[in-house]
């Protein structure tokens, strides 16, 4: 018998997402779920909404709540948090280069990465040096994943995931979704999608 | 000493709040935790963020799950669910009335009936007539308490509580603020609200 599946959509530049990708490996052993990584692009389906900008900074108190809540989290998990400037970041390349990664052996470990990096330490993600940092950092030869990156398949890959996140209802991220298509959105429901993907 | 105090902000056309009303007493008795009923009305709120309308209803794929996301809240809490149509229900009068309750002795018990009656079993709230019925199930004297809910005191007492909202952060229902202006918003951060109100 092959273990539940349940596929993560996630968004470099969301907030919610670093605590959700920190803490998904371990929560998913504990219950016996393979969790398939699928980084997508938030921007196409905010712009479909009408949204230009993301919701925490186009509804001030709305944004300032989120700060106020992530930090809690992050205190809460031990987690080190620091709030990156500007936000959002520029999450495109970080999401083709993740697409590379996920077929190779690293991907799961470059995602964390870079969370930890922007989140934790405050670091510019849409900078390819920080980028180059990351991989060196996990042993990755950076060149040719760079060229990869830009390739016309990883660029469609990216678009198909972001394609196939709305139209299985995506409209926010962390979110996750069970073998049955049974949907859940926020960090705070990752535990509850574990538990829904394992249910007999 | 006295307890611990928690504010409660509720909007009656709120779905996530009826989990939240229906819970939040319990869980203050066992915290040991006072809590004050605020209703207020989301809707000048949103209309001062760009809404006519509830963001469930502006945005159709979060409205979507927002719908199926209740239905497991529900079923995990052991509580009926029937979907309110019209949704958002007009909640002006209910508002009104819950603040005369909370003046007297049964204002608790009135915001948990209303909550039961619209989204338990899919009543009216905007219809007087399912307004009164509740009224007398909890045995208090109808018309005297109508006339009040429409004096110019209580109507100015709700609005005077929907600008105490918005100027305290509230952007959304249920929100929960402890003494020391510690925000938090939603039925699913109840409990952390619960443990922020009682923490030395």
């Amino acid at each position: 018998m092959s273990r539940p599946t349940l596929d993560f959509y996630l968004e470099f530049a969301s907030t919610y997402s670093y605590p959700a990708a920190m803490r998904i490996g371990a929560l998913a052993q504990a219950a016996g779920v393979a969790v398939r990584w699928r980084p997508f692009l938030l921007g196409p389906i905010f712009k479909a909404q009408g949204w230009d900008n993301s919701p925490f900074n186009i509804y001030p108190a709305k944004g300032r709540y989120m700060w106020r809540d992530l930090d809690r989290i992050c205190a809460r998990l031990g987690l080190p948090f620091r709030r990156p400037d500007p936000f959002p970041q520029p999450s495109l390349l970080t999401a083709r280069l993740a697409h590379v990664g996920l077929d190779e052996s690293w991907g799961e470990g470059f995602c964390r990465a870079v969370y930890a990096a922007e989140f934790g330490e405050g670091r510019q993600i849409g900078d390819e040096g920080v980028l180059r940092d990351l991989l060196q950092g996990l042993g990755v030869a950076v060149e040719p994943v760079l060229v990869r990156a830009r390739s016309d398949e990883i660029k469609e890959r990216l678009r198909a995931t972001t394609a196939e996140a709305q139209a299985r209802g995506v409209f926010g991220a962390p979110t996750f979704i069970c073998a049955d298509g049974e949907l859940f959105w926020g960090h705070d429901r990752m535990a509850e999608a574990m538990a829904w993907a394992v249910r007999k």
